[in-house]
């Protein structure tokens, strides 16, 4: 099991995963050329990090974190995480917590003061493993907007 | 009123303004080195957009919004907003509305394909301009954890 940074070349196999994550809502097709200009965006962007757990030459466990530069709490940034994925081959096994752990000392690491994320309001096992990391799920109401 | 980007010269009434914010636990000094070197990582950032609304000369009202490029949904990146802040003097007189429809329009441009983010949990005058915005607080679970 390794711990690493999102490869274009990881990018079909993250797709692939990516259809683990919710719903098919979650991804309709893009076409390559699409897909290599997201990339290109994500690589251009410094505050931007997607990460791979490998295991058995596979990625069983996917996040991205974002880290927005801020002047609050006397720190220098706040952290999102987003898009937290584990293969259905891989669950039950402390992949995403272990993916977690490593994010979130990224985040201190990079001198966030905070990492915030959002959860599906019934994702009850994955709130059970936010709040064991030591996430707070009291103090914040979250909110989304979908494109109209 | 208008609403543009903040620019260097506004730092030291965007910090006067986060005076503002929540608490006094948001705002620690930071050196004047410090500041004008997270500022430089703002610049370096292309996802990362400070907002101000200007009225009679004075920032009236702040937020950021972060865009992390990403492949789900058929789009092209997810936003959060963060750091909402209105001027005490400039309170109940729609700035915040004005600058959150801004903010939004912006992202929906940029091809976001949602925007969220997490309001103290107590924050009911937020909470009803956000709802009146068309953000849902039902779906999602807002959770933070702050550095050890």
């Amino acid at each position: 099991m390794r711990i690493r940074p999102v490869l274009e070349t990881d990018l079909d196999e993250l797709f692939t995963l990516y259809a683990h994550y919710t719903a098919s809502e979650n991804r309709p097709p893009l076409s390559e050329a699409r897909m290599a200009e997201i990339w290109r965006e994500v690589e251009r962007n410094p505050g931007v990090e997607y990460f791979a757990l490998e295991q058995e030459g596979r990625i069983a466990a996917t996040c991205i974190l974002s880290i927005t530069p801020s002047f609050i709490r006397g720190g220098s940034g706040y952290g999102v995480i987003e898009h937290v994925v584990t293969h259905a081959d891989f669950r039950r096994r402390g992949f995403a917590k272990a993916l977690m752990e490593f994010t979130l000392e990224h985040a201190w690491n990079q001198g966030c003061t905070e990492v915030m994320l959002l959860s599906g309001r019934d994702l009850a096992p994955a709130h059970k493993l936010y709040e064991g990391l030591g996430f707070d799920k009291h103090q914040r109401t979250g909110f989304i907007i979908f494109k109209p």
